[in-house]
């Protein structure tokens, strides 16, 4: 089935809007529209708003840039967290993956992306000058770049680091090795040789 | 990543919606999410208010049950559309794609589903007895059954028919056979058999 004349144009705005999601064909698309107009009026109605909603209210918080529902979202403001330490990440999704290991009980500082020269991205389009500030406004020993091990990630741990290497803070980074899981023959040569040199005392 | 924990209730809202979709896991809806989160203000409300208008101001063309923007749908109103010919289809979709053709020039009659016993749908549920009042009220020549030639279609093509066999209106039916490209060695059975016993004479 071609789908190039649709009955109502309303029908094919909505279709429109759903097809310019990612990995959102106009197929796909259409049949999400149907699948919401088989719906309760009332649901549809909660799904529209919900997504107002989400434009309107939700705040990015001031402190890390995190997603948040408040103006200070909810780790920044936890009494019982360690304000000194600040885990740099590129996104709400990373600091989701963090939080979800539960080893971590410091604050965030969320970039907004990383170095791309490729995608035009440079140091002024994140959130690095805010995290200057922070540095030198005191009170933080520790920095942990938990950044992607790419090539871009690597080139925005490095500008960090030149950055913050003025104040006297403790600057760390994941530890890079094999991943839990991983069979050695399988495991690329960087992270093998990264592995070895970064190798640790054996303790149970 | 796992997804249990959002920092907001704002976007875990939002990924509830997106997930009710179907084929819409929990990470693609975040994904989604994300992405909205990542436009223009006015786009993300946008897209919420065409949700929103969908509900809110479309119609079921009052002759033909089909989606339409108005209270008869834009095939219905057309003078130059023969409304003598009925062709009767399963849903939306169905008119589409028969439209998508361009070889009908008469008007639909969407029944919003078929007779199908394991899903609890009997012929109440079905815009039926509309379509015997249409052929009562007389000025129709033909009613064609384009429903699928499943089990269940079969069952709506034969409970249509009596129902419409008292009137002395031309009841017709899709033709079915090999379809366009096929290989008869692949051809299933059924449909071999019914392409050798609808046979036509060969004209160019």
């Amino acid at each position: 089935m071609s789908l190039t004349e649709y009955p109502s144009r309303l029908l094919e705005n909505a279709v429109n809007e759903f097809a310019s999601l990612p990995g959102v064909g106009r197929k796909t698309a259409f049949r999400l529209v149907m699948n919401l107009l088989k719906r309760d009026p009332s649901e549809i109605r909660k799904f529209g708003e919900t997504i107002i909603r989400l434009h309107e209210e939700i705040h990015y918080c001031s402190n890390c840039r995190n997603i948040s529902d408040t103006p200070v979202c909810s780790i920044c403001s936890d009494e019982k967290r360690d304000k000194s330490i600040i885990c740099v990440v590129e996104n709400i999704q990373d600091v989701m993956a963090v939080e979800n290991t539960r080893q971590f009980r410091g604050n965030y500082h969320v970039l907004g992306g990383i170095i791309s020269p490729v995608d035009g991205i440079g140091p002024s389009d994140l959130n690095i000058p805010s995290l200057e500030e922070k540095v030198r406004a005191g009170g933080i020993k520790e920095v942990i770049l938990a950044l992607s091990t790419t090539m871009e990630g690597d080139t925005t741990n490095f500008y960090i680091f030149k950055r913050l290497s003025v104040s006297n803070v403790l600057i760390s980074i994941l530890a890079r090795g094999v991943a839990m899981g991983d069979e050695l023959e399988y495991t690329d040569e960087l992270t093998l040789g990264r592995a070895i040199s970064n190798r640790n005392p054996y303790h149970q």
